[in-house]
């Protein structure tokens, strides 16, 4: 209600480590106007960032921006997106998981620099966003924010080249970490993709234009055609010459982020070739072969757990019923209740299916536990409900290490897959029993979408290091993770 | 974006059809802070109503309230609900389904009459409101908003009885129509039900205290325990003298809406005896009796068709599957694209699963059919996704006459279940079958969910006249209902 | 910033004695749009009210209005001026002195009642509302609100008579105190005044239709030729028919508010025959024959005591200058120094102009003192900036007894000129000297500004009773008043 | 009213040329809260930027800033300045004259460099912005906003030297334009003045505390004590260590802007020995003696040309009085009347005193005339109001040249000074006579105020430019000054 925050904030960098959505169409027609297109793609990538959404157009001669604090349809209003008048442009959405969260922050950032006037729009995480800051600064940057945008936005203004294509391409090479970008000057849009194509990057064709974007669903909503996903180390350029595809640097290997799979993206989008509602059958099928139980209903935790529910339902012949019912409505501002309310009952975004539930032995399924003080107050819902047993089943391994690629998880002390065993945490949050799915089966889902029976264990192209702890690049040391961060506050 | 219409319309008697949810709390202890177990409550029910709410509490001594436009989060914050200090309140919020919508109209509505101060709040609809309102002038009344709640004030502002029991006794009994009324007084919170039942409400306890609600899901929702319905023609009074039943007037017969089974109430909500996630379950096993066809999956129209479309598969043995994907982010500012976006393929809201959808023969689920338009966009989606079949099935029977209890419908020239024959519509919206369920059908779902085989005839009670044309009371003739509407508005 | 209260309020008549200005229009050609002229009028009488502001018009068919907290350009924007559509037109600016404002008590209030629809502006305060009140609730009515304006809307739609004149008469009939009224139909603008006259009203001419408005320099505003005031006791109704005068009662005698020339009225504006400017300029003028003092500099405390001090400075031969320094950028959501800052020298409002009143002996001129602290503060303002004399005049009498008729007054507890002598309130605030302005030198000021040397006792035009105790009507006991205003709320 | 444009922007250095405020304090007291102070501080320098509002504090480990577009009563709350917790602080107001005005332009300014954290905050105008933002982005600077500020903290970063005092005096030696700056750090804040002292800038002590402020009437707002003016290329350092003043670099000569005597300070500021008051008062009287004429009375434009009206009737000897009122509520959302209403008579702003001006030879007074449009509208409003004669007396010499040094003036073809003579434009103004204070009359104006009789030619210290095209600087050459603009906006 009210009030306005523009840039009230501590001046530290927090480490941020966010997920987003990126989106970009360049239109050859110069006439048309490009910014409702962006606005139903991002509205499709909603679910990759809540936070902030911006839209930045160019008409060939001046960049115009609008960005804001709240979701694409909070931000934009028509006579907002009347002005952003241009045949290309480019958006986002960003997701901050932590409250210092403020508007210089939001994205596209938009910039001047010798090259002329540029906008960027950032999915990822540097890992060496410290030490770049430290060179920039040493050479007389200054800093506004405390994106990793704000670094790359420096990279570029420093570097030389022939072209767009070159100058992007060296900038990149200087960073090390995760980065779907797609940027935007008055001539091209550009979209470029890390070495290992940690986060999702895909082009799509509109007419005679071109569109690339996180994720497929983004396409479809816009009525543009798949075209194919950015390669690793691939950077793709749209302009009047058509699509160039030109190499940021060689992909040592294939490393897309699994949890795009587990819970990040949209069930209707298709990742590097692999279906994710098809994966996250496949997850629930495997989970029933890996850890079968005996029961009579299978449900899923609105809305993540649902498919890999159905999936178990459909390999176990356990039927699938709704045992959850999850209310729609919790708003930005929505009041939680507090700790003793809670005790005393009140439940705002969960009820269980008293007259599913009752008498049953119940099969729950989720897409992974993280804290797990959640799943421990949803199982005791379903055994007031009446559930004779209650079996938890999740469709991802436990989470045991930090992501550096733009996955905000907590500490590892408050990491309940890192502190205890499946049986304490089973104990934990009070079920009969407790299966989560193999790494091996998680890779074998994703294979099986894909259209493979499996990937051997030296091609397997996913990014598991949150459950296994093997980072696809260097990454500081164990338990440095938060001194680090802290560290980059303030030297 | 901005602005705040707090009183611009014209002036006039527009007939306005909404659905509502009500909901009252009187706490034993003086010193509780009813208004956050309100704020819960309510949230319970926003499904049945986007538009505005409000809360009004008592201390014992005063009344205060707050009430606006928009959803339970976005009217109320901590400050406000901070300042709504009491130990005993109600709450509404409302749907309009039309544009002129604005705060005047908004409840409760907080009133001074001799009696002392009283908040109303009411679901339902007054089919002889002209004609109150005339009776009402011709005594010097003046009106100051178009809702129906202020003709009950007035009504009860007029009636004379021994104690506030009957005075509200005497003032219902005036209204022909239908109506759950919750009221505050400084004393009190009662509750009162239209002699057929048309509206739900329901009783129940927290701690020493009493909670009345549209839906069981509210009491659930503030860990309150359901005791009972209110039953048709009764009144609840919750005061410092416990709970008191009384008689409004004599109940000629049940006729509870059944669309209330069909779409209005939450899943998890338990009316009248009936369980609605089963009754919803039901209808579709019924539907698969009625209409069964050979096809490799059945599909839900998310989300009001999805619970319809499990009992589909249950009883026919085809296998449930998710084949629309929603986006949940539809704010109330969303900008819906241009005719011509839509024609070149911008989706906004559903997107077909292409993978589970391609080369299947579906059947699709949806609750109802009301203009044709979207259902016929969906099953050209599933088309395009590659549906080689597309086989719809309606768990109720065709709307074919208007509502005068509280929904809205639209004229019969758009209510496409008047004005053409099942084949046609199936033609219209281009589906290989399409079937509906039948009325019978829909009786005997919710009463297999009540626990009964079935009902005859002559004891059904359920009111199914937009199915059936048969109203429970008194309407006017058909055909005169809008034009009776328009002249309601200028004399 | 933020937050709208559109009704949290305890509901309690809280005895608000505002002040406010009143406008209407009535243009006689159908296809004119009435709303910016009275956009330009209110704006113009914003001096009359700052809290809210309202615009009721009509198209001929049908009302439409929109009222919101705020001043005149906070409230409307083109595209609300734009939906209010019609030739004949109402409006409403509201000043509250207490905390507890909220949008339900904003003007016009609209209302349909037998007579059709109808919009109501007042200005003034009805002495008897708790018994009118009382009465009408007898009679069935509710109450919305804690208006006055209410219940003159009741008040008509009660009334029998041959047309809307006749009915008006006969309501306005029973009211004791002060109004001054305008109202809207669908065919006509009417207003009326009180049989005192204690608050203003005055017609002016705009083309071939007519305007009704507090003050004549609303008229100024939108190019409006003055055509002469409403007479106490009567009314004016402008439709189709013309201008047509009806005698609402006999005016026992003239009493119009003394003060409307001492503080409320603005300076170009002409009241009953007297401007407001030469008003002030001969009360400065009577003050230094009455107070005559030896000195270097006359100041007027900005804006109120300006035109007095340069009537002062004539009269004297003492010069003319400015002392004091206004910030002229005080907004609604300005945070004032708490008591400690003020201590410390944090000066918000005002600052003394060093170099013109260093080794001065100065006469400061204010228009009154209510409380005493700011005085206080200012002469101790001007002291610090080196004035070596301050002398203090008052171009109006001591402030002793309450206003019943529309004027916030503190209790007599904290009106100064209630509780102490002249000497003792000099000493209090600090100065050289005091002096006030006599009862028969304010009368005398007003008296030579309408033409006329003097009044005689028996005929003086003017209430007084703010400064003698002599009210015009009837009103209740001394001492009484707030005891009265309390038991009000709560019978 | 709505919506909320944190960055909507056509990308392109527009060259605007705004004035502004500048405030700064530094607190001994450690655990001391600056932030009310700079906001008392900010709201007394409110006449000097209307646009947006800003404040940046630090605690000593770290800086917070809060910046917004409105008055500073809008942009801060409570709840803001709660957060802004320290006790050495800078604030900042802008006034932008073109309407592409948003929220990255206010300022301050917050960065991190090389050096740690820094808040900047610029009154000024560079006139080599241009140039050095091109050698900046050689060297691989990205700009974000169009503001000289960035240009500003660009050179901050890249300068070298043994201390922050050394480093910024580097980086300022390299500016071409007027500047008075004020940079917090988390150690200090520094004020430094451009060699020519075109901008105001003064020292304040505060307890053990000092303030650095535009003007000296925010020294007087917050209670603090005037210490001296800053130097023409001095620099000010306020730390732990006291205050500090260290040399930017030579001045060749002090060259004040005289505008802020003629219309930009507060009329209560004393800047560089000059009382504002005085030298107004004094310019009035000097027109008096250059401009004489016989007329019944002398009034001022409210409320610039009030002080010099005050002059002229001084050394006149005829009367001053009120001709013209104010209407005191504009606010910025106020829709100004149509051509069409405004010829139809509609008059928002001010209104004539008919009663004072009818039959009178009228001397108006006004301290400037740009366009002429507005003075040709007071003018007729004055003779429709009775005024027999018209003379107006302007209190400074004809605007005849564009500024570079941070005030906005129109291009030289609107500037009616510019491209007419005085009789020329007195003829279409519609005035009887038409009389300029002279340059030589403005300049003893102020020298008498400063307490000199006069300034010999060679040691004019004031910057009179706009009026004799004598830039103290160089600036490009005539008619370019657009041209160039432009160019700036597009390599």
């Amino acid at each position: 209600m009210g009030g306005h925050y523009t840039g009230l904030h501590e001046w530290q960098i927090t480490g941020l480590r966010e997920e987003c959505g990126v989106f970009g169409v360049y239109l050859s027609d110069c006439e048309a106007d490009v910014s409702p297109m962006i606005y139903y793609g991002l509205y499709a990538l909603q679910h990759r960032g809540q936070e902030s959404a911006g839209i930045a157009v160019t008409d060939g001669l001046r960049l115009r921006y609008f960005k804001d604090m709240g979701l694409v349809s909070e931000v934009f209003d028509p006579k907002i997106l009347n002005q952003l008048k241009g045949y290309s442009g480019i958006g986002h959405v960003r997701y901050s998981t932590t409250g210092s969260s403020y508007v210089a922050n939001a994205q596209p950032l938009v910039v001047r620099y010798k090259g002329g006037d540029m906008a960027l729009a950032h999915n990822g995480n540097l890992v060496n966003a410290v030490s770049l800051r430290g060179e920039l600064e040493a050479q007389g940057a200054v800093f506004q924010t405390t994106s990793d945008t704000e670094v790359i936005a420096n990279l570029i203004s420093r570097a030389e080249g022939d072209d767009i294509k070159d100058v992007i391409s060296q900038a990149m090479r200087q960073i090390n970490g995760s980065y779907a970008v797609v940027i935007l000057t008055n001539d091209a849009i550009i979209g470029v993709r890390d070495p290992y194509g940690i986060r999702p990057l895909c082009l799509g064709k509109l007419g005679d234009g071109y569109v690339l974007a996180s994720e497929s669903c983004a396409l479809d909503a816009i009525g543009a055609e798949f075209v194919r996903d950015i390669k690793p180390g691939e950077g793709i350029a749209v302009s009047k010459n058509g699509v160039e595809s030109f190499k940021i640097m060689d992909s040592p290997k294939m490393a897309l982020c699994s949890f795009e799979f587990v819970y990040l993206a949209r069930t209707d989008s298709v990742i590097d070739g692999a279906g994710v509602y098809r994966a996250r059958i496949n997850a629930g099928r495997m989970l029933a072969m890996e850890h079968p139980v005996q029961a009579d209903m299978v449900i899923g935790v609105p809305d993540s757990g649902t498919t890999a529910a159905i999936g178990y339902a459909q390999q176990s012949g356990i039927p699938f019923g709704e045992g959850l019912i999850k209310n729609r409505y919790v708003g930005r501002t929505f009041i939680q209740p507090e700790q003793k309310m809670r005790e005393e009952g009140v439940k705002v975004k969960l009820n269980a299916l008293r007259e599913t539930v009752k008498g049953k032995r119940i099969v729950m399924v989720d897409d992974s536990i993280v804290r797990g003080t959640t799943s421990s107050q949803i199982v005791e819902m379903l055994r007031e409900a009446g559930a004779v047993e209650v079996h938890m089943r999740v469709s991802s391994p436990p989470v045991q290490y930090p992501c550096y690629f733009g996955i905000d998880t907590p500490s590892r002390d408050n990491l309940i897959g890192a502190m205890h065993t499946v049986k304490e945490i089973g104990d934990m949050i009070g079920v009969d029993s407790l299966g989560y799915l193999s790494v091996d089966g998680l890779v074998r889902s994703v294979a099986e979408a894909v259209g493979r029976y499996e990937f051997s264990a030296s091609d397997c192209p996913y990014c598991l290091a949150c459950f296994d702890g093997h980072y696809p690049v260097d990454v500081p040391e164990q338990g440095q993770k938060y001194l680090f961060e802290n560290a980059g506050g303030r030297k």
